[in-house]
């Protein structure tokens, strides 16, 4: 029996313009958790978002998780875990979320302030976490509220781990939710994180697989300081020149990873993968459009899925120490540090990843005969994740999106790695769902990132329906 | 007859502190021309040294250049004009110097504030400017001041020129050294400029070469904006892929310039030339010391000198718009302009060099076969330049350093570019001379800039016993 959610939907409508206010006072929150200097932010969006999930009824508790590793003068910031209902007789479900953002600045080139949530007349939400994460975090709250003022019953125990630094490595977490998982979490049945965005900007998706991430620096350094350029090119070796030849040979311009043997390490493509590809919707405008130019490596839909979903990629960020600023400079810097990151896929294990980046860049490096030093190292590593699409906790949510998206979601993979889903299956041992709310313009960790009006008013109507339709499917797993 | 100096001299002694103190207030202004939010600082700072030089006596003048190039909300910093003496009988001096400095920033990792001149008990003066231009500036108006409290009569007539842009291409300087070398610099006889090192630490030089300096930017664009990599790295051409690519075959971990044509530039060595590096005093500890590492490309002094002074050399800066700051972000910048510079001796032309430049980069990157969009531009140019050494300006400094500090001056060239020399010379048709002040050790445009209480204090008397031998040198030239 489908439920009844039409009061529920009801509220949420006329809410709407409630739950856009929740959402612009949370992105006023600058809650930058790769900034040192931002920290007390990131803490106080903490308390601000236990105090709103207090005033609507949860038990909630603020958990210290220390020191940060290789900081020891910051706090790490708490997390927020919460329990809405504790009726025996419902399921329970854990939900994630995160309430730190991506660093943003105005002068990165954002149309508008970024820590201020601007509605433009399409009824785009401008703002740094708009979409990611603090949309789909107050997602769930806004859920309970509109609940409880249209009187419906809640139709499971809700647990909430919402956390202040997944942007830097979720620093803390996995062992908090390895030591929780038999207490504070113990009843979970399924865990569900909206944290993912769809493939396009018009069908919703249910995603059961992510790529991991393993992020490396390469640091090269000579000179005791930084040198004038007119007194020493020429007769010192520059930490630069090194560091762009070892960044240079990485990767192909054809995105083609150049450490030897990383391509061994990847599944096999099956007939049976390869013929899911074609049904997905999903175009190569819709990849245009994200990319907002037509510099696409690959001229087909198929391809480029399996690219972004099935197949590792490596991808250079910056180099921290050198010059960055507009203008001239005439600096020889002493010591840079190359950030790469690579995408990594079944069955890559990540310690495989590890030593075939360190041998590679290490044997490279040798042959350059540079008198500098190269340093080599993990700078975090997130395991990629492929769940059960058939398991309860993905059916009630495909009805979901059915029931307020009048359309089946398509089931997807990502490109992008969440680690923290890993961890909640490896320490719950439960069904993991990624339900996301935003689409794929969204911009998240990107200049302009946004949420659409819809999609935030749709998805707490989603969120809601998800909820109800787990509490009446059948307790079997496939 | 070797001038009467010691009454001067004992005046600067005695004045030390009180001059000391004056370097500390031009310090304390963070007049940054490359900085666009300091550009009230840098015009502050011209204001200062306009009054400083008024209350010495001079005419002074603030002449304005106009709005700066490319950035028309910008006023240009005035150009400081002055003169003091105005007597037919004595010869003129138009001596030159900037009074803008380097960015710096405390975290770039100085041991102290860089706006605050420090003094430590070595005598070290640290901060932005000591010794990079502001300390030499001052040299003369502390010698002004000298001699009218020791009442002795100043030898020349002296024209001042400082700019405020030093440090950003001199913007607008040319034009106005060219319209006024035949109006307010008109009886100008000879050029000094004091805004370069000694080769060591203690031996002092007269400078009569500087290399040029020609500094590129190479600017990849792709995507309309950054892009997340978990969701784009696979499927889309990187920009930072095809930059790294680009800037690690601009030059070998050897120094060896990859632009083709570039070495038939070069004027040949003579072996009357070659044989002229043995005798200067320098030695590979005074490179290792001033490099603060062992990381020297040749094992020799003399090929070391001859890579600094006569040979061109290729240095990377940096990048613009990718992940500079320290953490981790995984972002695929959308569009990202590395930097770098080429410094250039006789007998490479500007435009030759650009032209190798360009074509290089260009056929390299249509190798790569990349749908992103490459431009690579000049962003600044200054010639490099060769005077004659046996010119009475430079026969009376070098009397003066043997009169002040006891010995012969090297006849030195620099690696570094000052383009305002040439222009002076060309525009004045003068012998110009380098005098410097500051030695090897003085880390410009580098962190923790010093100069040497030694250095400043000797060096005023320097600046004062220069002018007194001037007056008496006869006025053939070799
Ligand atoms: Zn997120
Ligand atoms: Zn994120
Ligand atoms: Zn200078
Ligand atoms: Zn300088």
């Amino acid at each position: 029996m489908a439920p009844q959610l039409d009061a529920y939907f009801k509220q949420v409508d006329s809410l709407a313009e409630h739950f856009i206010d929740r959402l612009a006072k949370a992105v006023a929150i600058p809650s930058v958790s790769a900034e040192d200097e931002r920290r007390p932010d990131v803490v106080r969006m903490g308390y601000w978002l236990a105090d709103e999930l207090k005033s609507l009824g949860a038990d909630v508790e603020l958990r210290p998780l220390g020191k940060q590793p290789h900081k020891e003068h910051l706090d790490l910031p708490p997390v927020v875990v919460a329990r809405y209902g504790n009726d025996k007789n419902k399921r329970t479900i854990l939900v994630y979320g995160h309430y730190d953002v991506q660093p943003a600045l105005l002068d990165d080139g954002w149309a508008t302030e970024p820590f201020k949530l601007t509605v433009d007349d399409k009824g785009r939400m401008y703002g740094r976490g708009s979409t990611d994460d603090k949309g789909p975090v107050l997602g769930w709250l806004n859920a309970i509220e509109a609940h409880k003022m249209a009187g419906v019953d809640f139709p499971v125990n809700l647990l909430c781990c919402f956390e202040g630094m997944e942007e830097y490595g979720s620093e803390g977490l996995d062992d908090f939710i390895k030591d929780e998982a038999k207490q504070y979490f113990k009843d979970a049945d399924a865990v569900c994180i909206s944290d993912n965005y769809w493939l396009g900007t018009e069908k919703p998706c249910l995603t059961y697989g992510l790529r991991g991430c393993s992020y490396y620096s390469i640091e090269v350094s000579g000179p005791g300081q930084d040198l004038h350029s007119g007194v020493f090119g020429g007769t010192a070796h520059e930490p630069m020149t090194d560091l762009m030849k070892i960044m240079g040979g990485l990767v192909g311009v054809d995105g083609k990873i150049a450490i030897p043997g990383l391509d061994k390490l990847v599944a096999p493509l099956t007939d049976e993968e390869k013929s899911l590809y074609g049904d997905i919707a999903f175009t190569m405008d819709n990849l245009y459009e994200s990319l907002g130019s037509k510099t696409g490596l690959f001229p087909d839909k198929e391809r480029t899925l399996m690219a972004r979903w099935r197949y590792p990629s490596l991808s250079i960020h910056g180099v921290e120490g050198a010059f960055s600023a507009p203008g001239a400079k005439t600096v020889i810097p002493a010591k840079v540090i190359g950030k790469f990151s690579i995408r990594t896929v079944p069955n890559m294990e990540p310690e495989d990843v590890d030593k075939l980046v360190f041998d590679y860049i290490n044997s490279e490096y040798a042959k350059l005969n540079s008198k500098n030093t190269l340093k080599v190292s993990l700078q975090h590593a997130g395991k990629w994740w492929v769940a059960s699409p058939k398991h309860w906790n993905f059916t009630a949510a495909g009805k979901a999106v059915e029931h307020v998206w009048g359309v089946k979601p398509d089931l997807t993979r990502e490109g992008g790695s969440i680690p923290v889903t890993l961890t909640f299956e490896q320490a719950t041992g439960k069904n993991v769902l990624l339900l996301p709310m935003g689409s794929s313009t969204d911009a998240a960790h990107s200049i302009n990132e946004k949420l659409d009006r819809k999609n935030y008013i749709e998805g707490i109507k989603l969120l809601g329906a998800y909820l109800h339709y787990v509490a009446e499917e059948p307790m079997k797993e496939s």
